[in-house]
This record gives C-alpha cells, structure tokens and sequence, in this order.
C-alpha cells in the first residue's frame, strides 16, 4: 500500500493532491489544512473525481495520527502563496513558524518516512523543519531547483528544437532567488553544451535571461505555478516510494558545505541515498559557495 | 493527431488543460482567455509540466483561428465561476453575453468539431451557444448533470460500502437547479435500487440531501469543484475523440420536449450520437417536464 | 510500498507482469517460474522496458522468501496454458498438483497478503490453493468468469451500439465451463435488460452465443487470452491494494453452497469483505446448483 | 484523431497492439495478419480487454484500406522471430520478401504517413521497405538500435546505482550485429562517462560484455524480447503523434554515408525531421563506417 500525506492545500498542494488521486499513484492519501472547510471541500471534490475514474484512492482528513505509517508527507503551507505584493521577508518568518508548528505535530504522530518540503524559502525551511521533526537528515529535503531545472531545460530545448526531454543538467543553488544554472554539467543528446555552443551559435545569458523571464510570467500571471512544481514533487514522491535512485536536484543537506542547499542527489526508498557529485568549473564552485553563505543567513535569521 | 481548444482559463479550464496534458491525451492544445497574461502563465507553467513527463502536448495560446482543425472545443468561461456571494442572474447573462462573443469567433475560425460547453447555466449557455455557432445540435453539448451525477454515485457507494464504479444510473434535469435523481434508472452490482432498497435499509431522501450537502461543501469550500468537473469534461472529450459511444448524462438538444436538457447520451466522434431513452417513471417524467420547463424559460429571458 | 509476486510466467503470467511495470502499478515486483531461463529473460526485458519509461518497478526472480511481505501473489501456472489439443483431464491434474506443490512453498514464505488465482480449472484450484496454504479464505480467490463477464458485455455493447463501460450485470457459475449469464443482474445505462428487450429486439440466446463463438476465436486463434484475463486480473490486483471494495464475479468460497464458486465479491484489502447477494431468478438458482455442482465433483476428484 | 495500424501480429506486434491499447493512446488500430484466425483472435482479446479500461479504442482488422488515413503504420513481420535455431539467412531474405509485399499492398493504399519499421535486418529492410513504398525517406525508419541503447542504459544505472533514466547517449551502427556504444556521447546526471570512469572505476569492456549476455539471456530465454522492443516502438509512435522531436538512435537514411543506419535523429509528425550530428571520435567514426558496410552489403544482396 502507497500512503502519502500533504500538509497545506493551496494551488500548489491541492494539484498534487489532485494528480495523485488523478492517475492513481497512491492508495491513500492524507490531507491536512488550516482551514477544515477547504479540507473538507477538497475531499468531496476527490471523492467524486474518482467515481469517474477507474483507480481508487481513500482520502483521510484533519488527521495528524493518519501520518504515522505514511511513506512521504507533502509540506506546501499556504503562507508564501500568491503573497507575491506582499512583504517577503514576512511571509518567510511566517512560513518559518508554521514550518515549526506543523514539524512538531508531525513529530508527535511518530512518522517515519519521507518529508518533501515545498516551501519558500525552501532550503532554509527544510532545513528548520528537519530540525523541528527530528528525523535523520536524508529523510527530509525541498523541491529545491527542480522547477529552475524544468524551465532552463524548456528554453534550451525550445532553442535547439528537440524535446526537453533529450535535455540533461541541473540548476544549483538556492530555489527561487541565489541559483545558478551549471551549464558544464547541460548536455543535450548526446552532446555537451560546450560542445554544440558554437554548431547551434548558443549565448547562455540569452538562455539564462528567456528562462528568468519566463519563470516570472509563468509565476506573476495567475500568482502560482502549480501544474510544473507539482508534477516535479509528484515525480519525487515516485522516486521514492519505488525506491528509483532517480537523480533530481533538490534541497538536500551538504555535509561538505554545512548547511540545505539545492544539489543533485539521488532519491530512493529512504530520500536521499546520497548526492551525485560533479565536477563543477570554478566559475560554478563560487557561485555555489555564494549560495550556501545566503542559504546560511537565511537560515539563522529565520531560526531566531 | 488529437486537437483540442479550452475557451476560459479559469479553475475548471485550467485544470482541464492540466489533466490532459498530463495524461497525455491530446497533441495539441489552444488556450484561449480574455486574459493575455494568464494564458502566457499556463503556457509556461504547462511547458515545464511537459520537461518532466514522457508525453509530449504543443500549447497554443490566443489564436482563435487555430481552433479551425481542432477536434473539440472546451467553452469554460470564468464569469460564473467564484461568485458565491454576488447576483446570480447578473453572473448568468454576462455568461450568455459572452457565449455570443465567443461563439462568433468560433463560428469565424470555420470550426466544425464538437463544443463541449462547461459554463452555467449550462443547458441554457449550451442552447445560446449552439445558436450563435450555428454547428448542428448534435456537435454542440454541456456537461449537464455529469458531475450531480458522479455525487450521488459516491454518497451511494459509501453507504453501500462498494466502489463508486459498480454504481450506475442518471440524474436528469438541469445542472445546479433543478435536476432529480431519477431512482428508476439506478443499480448497484446488477441490483436496481428498489431491489436492494429493503436490503440495506435505504433512504432516498437522506441519500439525496447527502449529496446536496456534499456537492455544497465541495464548491462552497473553495468557491469551484474543479478536479470533479475537469475529470468528467476529459471523459467526455475521451468519447469524442475515441469515438467511444459513451452514454453520459449531459445538457443536449431533446426533439421531444423541445429544449436543450440534461438527459442520458450516447457520445461519439460527431458528439450526440442518440439519446439513450429510459422508461422513466411518472413521478421523473414529470421531473423531467418541470425541468424542461425552467431552462426554457432561462433561455427565453437570457436570449433576450 | 507495493509489492506483488507472480507465480508462473506463461503468455498470461508475463502480460500481467508487463502491464504492471508498464502502468507504473507497482513498486516491487518478484517473478517466480519453473524455468530459471525463462524468468532471467523476462527480467531483463522487463527491465530494459522500464528505461523507457518514467516510472520504476524493482524486479525480483527465483526467490519464494521475496514473497514474504508481498501484498498479493498472482498463481499463473503455464500446465493449462496452449493444451487445447490436449487431454484436458490430465492438464488439470498437472495444474493441482503443480497448485499444491506452489501452496506449500508459499506457506513455508510466510506470506499473509492476497493471492488471486488464474489457473484452470479455476474454482476448483484454488479451492486447492488455499487449503494448501492455509490462509482465510477471503484471502484467496480465482478470477473467475471475469473474462466471461467482459465477453458479453463486450457483445451487449456491440449489438446496442453503446460503450462496453455502460453495461453492467455477472455471469456466475464457473470459468470455462458451467457458468451462465444471470441476466436478471444485468442493465445498459441505466435500463434493465429485460426493459430495453423489446425496444432493441434482443434474443439472449444468439448474443450468448456470440460470446461464446467470440471466446472460441480468441482463444483457438492463438492459444490464450492473455491480454484480457490480464487487464482482468491487474484490475483484481489494485483493487486489493486501494482496498477499492470493487463487485467482480470473483471464484470466491460461498458458505451456502459450501463451494468455491464465481459468485459477484465486494474486494479489498483483505480480499474479499463479503459476497454481493443478488436476488437471481429460479431459473439462475438452479443453475447456481448445477455449477456448484460440477465444480465440487471436480476439487473432489482433483484433490484425491 | 489518432489511428496507427500494424502489420504482423507476432510477439512484438500484438504487445505493442495491446500497449496502445491498454494505455489508450490511439482512437483506432488496424491490425494485419498473414493468419486470419491470429488476427481475429487479437481483435476479441483486444476488445475485451478494452471493456476493463477506461478508455477506448476501435480495432479493425486486415483490411490494408482503412490504412489510407493512419498516421503511422508499424511493421512487424513474424518471419524472422523466434527463429534463432534457424538459418538467419534464409530468415532475412524471406523478410525482405515480405517487406516487398507488403511494401506494394501500403502503396497501393495511398497511405501517406509515418512507417517505423521493426523487422530484422532492420536497416537493411527499412531501406527496402521505403523504396517499395515510395514515400519520401523521412516518413520510414526503422527502431535501430534504441533496445540496445536501452541495455547499456540499464547496464551503467545498475553500476552507478542510479536511475536509467538519469543516463543518456546512444549505441550506433546496425540493429543486433555490427553496433558500437558511442561512448563520448554517454553521459550520467551531468557528468561524462570520461569524467566519472575514474570516480566509479567503470571498465567500459566489461559495461558492454554485460549488456550483450543481458541481451542474449533476455532473447534466448523466451525467443523474443517483445516487452523492450514494444516500449521502445509506442514511444517513437508517440514521438510522431506528439511531434515530440525526440531524439533516438533509429534506422535511417545518411545522406553522408548514403544508406539507412542506426543514428540518433530527431523524430516528429513528418517522421524524422532531421539528424543528431554528434562529434564522435575517430575509433567511434571508424566504427560508424564500418557498421554502414556490413548495412550496404546486406541491403545490395538482399535486394536482389
């Protein structure tokens, strides 16, 4: 049996909810909000989309001690959605606090799987929520740049006219603000990016700048982007419950650096099996230093 | 190749393009809002969806003369939608205005597949729609009482303690007002609801408030049921596409009674098919002729 | 985790494996055959398949202690399989004691989930089965007429021009032999068929006779059905794990008749959580009796 | 609307038939048998099969005029499987026999879509197959060497303990016999295969050794490797459908070397759109060379 909890039911939580029950990919599903209306909205709006389906899922909510024998739980608060007038740094604090309110009730329901974090800013609150619950360290990590990945990887793909899905490499860094795209580590069939530079007349900043661009009109259009972060977090909840090994870049801890930061790591049964190291040029081992430092502030500042 | 066109990037469209580029289903999909700038966002967010799967859907955006070739046509405009508190009946005919605006450009595109009409009041916005397209009857439907439908199977199902996929029959009518379930049409497992009735101790009238209460719930939670909705429109967009013969209980042009009305149909390649003609009893016929009588007179006022 | 083993890898064992991993269903997957070489190809081509797709199944062979905290095993013998030239007597014979020889390696793993039984002679095998294996017998059940039960509705649809997934009633008895359509449970849209007899002008017996004719072809033309009886069967399976409560005519042990028999079950997790109890015709009870029979003669003489 | 046929209902068509089918991919397949009675068998199997899903698709039988209008035709003859005692040579001409055949009955249907070609020799018959077809080169090609891609694939995942789908690059060359791995074209999660030969201590010999036992083991053990090769054939099929522009090594034509050849290629609705030119090394370049040999003189003795 496939058991997956999601705390926090906004865009972003609701589509995975949503895609879970849609394509059958789990067998129960936990569903906790602030608001037990909209819980319990969403759980009617489930149970009757099933009805047209033909897979089954039982969908429990406002039931923390449903948590205890889940396999991942889903943290997507709502507090840093659709804020984006707002005051960042206090929708972060928010978020920070909620991340230490729920880690305690997660805590309290003896859960032992896989927490996938979605939060902003999300290497920081992974980093607090995995203190908060007390699990080991490769059980809890954040979506990280995945998404930053998917868009680079669209815009490249769309340059060259291939499929994305014959792109390869990773986005470093930090989610949604300190990344940077470590272009040694593109390839695109079969060749490196350095290698088809010249052949395709490639100018990464141009690449750089079409995909930041688009991650803001893709974000500021409709003030989320839940169909591609909850595709990507569905594919790490796959990862793990069949134990994949797949290699995705997400806000893992770096014992070498100290501290959460967005990394290639390869998932499986127990999160993180262990973080897929590459020869980064020196260019991109500053840049990731630069990261870690703003990571690290973010999260000492937020833990106070 | 499989085309399809979503008119109204609201809740329920949005999340029809979803699911369907999700499940891969389609090849193409138009985008269509009065909205530039909530397109632009789905687009993007729809193309980095796309990055991590492994079935690829072309998204188009804003081009009504695109819809020219496609295969079925979503109309699901957003000025009904989130509008618990206003007025109703303002909501209703600025949906029928917009119909008419659409349905021109539709007309104007040369289109000639199937419109699968989401918006309310459905049977009315489907007729106004139909006229202004000028496509046959049969080419152009709404979802009727899809989605009552799949409510009462699930209140059902839960009392019975069976799956809501063993549980058949219609509920005719008018979608949102007044529909009735027609009791006669119902069965479980080879059983017909009067069967079974003493066995289980059944109550038709609570089952029936059930869902009413449910079907509440869901919508007055978040102000939209759109996973339950979109499921059911991409089912029916399936039987269109499939040529499937599906027989759904949707908002279609009934010669008898003289009106568009939600009623049992077979759904094909060409839409309506036939409809599936049910001995319903006096009680429902009756039903059925007070409904008949109230979506006249909605189509009636808002033609006007 | 989901986890199911498959007993015997014959044209209907391999295609239930394959759509397993094909679908994403399952997250472990242990194969058993008495051909070592047989099971190391299917390994291997199962999992050269799964590169190709995005989702994972770990793939286990040989290995019966695997099996321990599966939660359901799939006994698919290949003894019955493409003899239809010969002594079916004999081939029955083979496959109990095949049955018994499987049951008590089964025992000896300790595995207390679900098994679901496509071996013929169906009832009476696995009757059989979980005699030798020694777990409840809700947790032990035979596919049963379910391949029957989608002959004829597959016919039903055909002649009444409407979707297969519109029909819906049982046939009973047992798979292969003496089983027969009860047509008192069966409906199309909502309309019993004794309803809609005279409108379409039915003749049950010719449409009984077409599935049968139907069953022949597909069966002689190749020597198995293996693409039906699995997508039955992958049906059966999740219904377990999503502890769906789904009714199919299922060989389950009826204690009224003291006999395995396909009979309509409510199956879940446990397997299965009761009989579903239709009111059949006199005419259907005493063809109930016949079939009931047959098949306790042959677990008599098969068990000696 | 999607509708692909297939000609030759062996192992590997009938699983791909059932894959599109049991996936829901296509609204109508033709399916084409030398055995009538084969093909009849498939048709009842696949319907039935269909009556258990939850989507649909109609299945027409040897009738090579209701190809016209398919957007792609697969050809999978039996002739050269499950043969592998037998004289390879003899296996091939009679292919090639075959492929002329059919070859006049796809012309003579007017058919103007995508043909991928899936018999053995699988470059050489491609190649024959379009001339007798005479449609332009890129709307034929053949699978080429993406089983052998997907067995190095596997290979190096199971070494590196990592997901298959985090490895990409190609095998080249000729289906089965003179093919080489493109080394320099592999990569893992971003790192060349050169970068991380140290790390991981590969033996690139030994890599290929086991994906060629693996291959054996897999074919031997059953005398086809229907699961793989179907997988492989329904994505490229979806590549086209899709016009996805994913790149796979297919059997193509080279205007360089001047014959079909295994080669990465991009691949959309017109079939191949264009070539993946890689910079390979010189021992890769030689290799290329070579395998195009081989190809030419199996193409000029079997065209006679």
């Amino acid at each position: 049996m496939r058991k997956v909890g999601i705390i926090g039911l906004g865009h972003v939580g609701e589509t995975i909810a949503y895609t879970l029950v849609s394509k059958g990919t789990v067998d129960q599903l936990v569903l906790i909000d602030v608001d037990d209306k909209r819980a319990l909205a969403q759980q009617y709006d489930l149970v009757n989309t099933i009805t047209s389906l033909n897979t089954s899922t039982k969908i429990i909510i406002q039931d923390y001690a449903a948590l205890k024998n889940a396999d991942v739980i889903i943290t997507s608060f709502r507090s840093t959605e659709s804020k984006q007038n707002g005051n960042l740094t206090d929708d972060f604090a928010s978020s920070v606090t909620i991340a230490q309110q729920v880690g305690e009730k997660i805590k309290s329901s003896e859960f032992n799987g896989v927490i996938i974090n979605v939060n902003d800013p999300n290497e920081a609150s992974t980093a607090i929520l995995q203190k908060t619950v007390s699990i080991p360290q490769n059980q809890v990590f954040g979506i990280g740049t995945c998404v930053e990945t998917q868009q680079i990887k669209s815009v490249i793909a769309e340059q060259l006219q291939v499929s994305p899905h014959n792109v390869s490499g990773f986005v470093y860094g930090e989610r949604g603000e300190s990344n940077f795209i470590a272009w040694s580590t593109f390839s695109v069939s079969g060749r490196s990016m350095n290698d088809i530079h010249d052949d395709y007349q490639l100018n990464f900043e141009k690449l750089e700048m079409t995909a930041k661009q688009q991650a803001w009109s893709s974000f500021s259009g409709r003030g989320y982007s839940n169909f591609s972060v909850a595709t990507c977090t569905v594919k790490l909840i796959q990862a793990v419950l069949s134990d994949e090994r797949l290699v995705m870049p997400v806000a893992v801890y770096h014992p070498g650096i100290e501290t959460y930061i967005s990394y290639p790591a390869i998932i499986g049964l127990s999160g993180i099996r262990s973080l897929m190291v590459a020869k980064l040029t020196d260019l991109e081992q500053g840049q990731l230093i630069t990261a870690s430092n703003f990571i690290k502030q973010k999260i000492e500042s937020l833990s106070n």
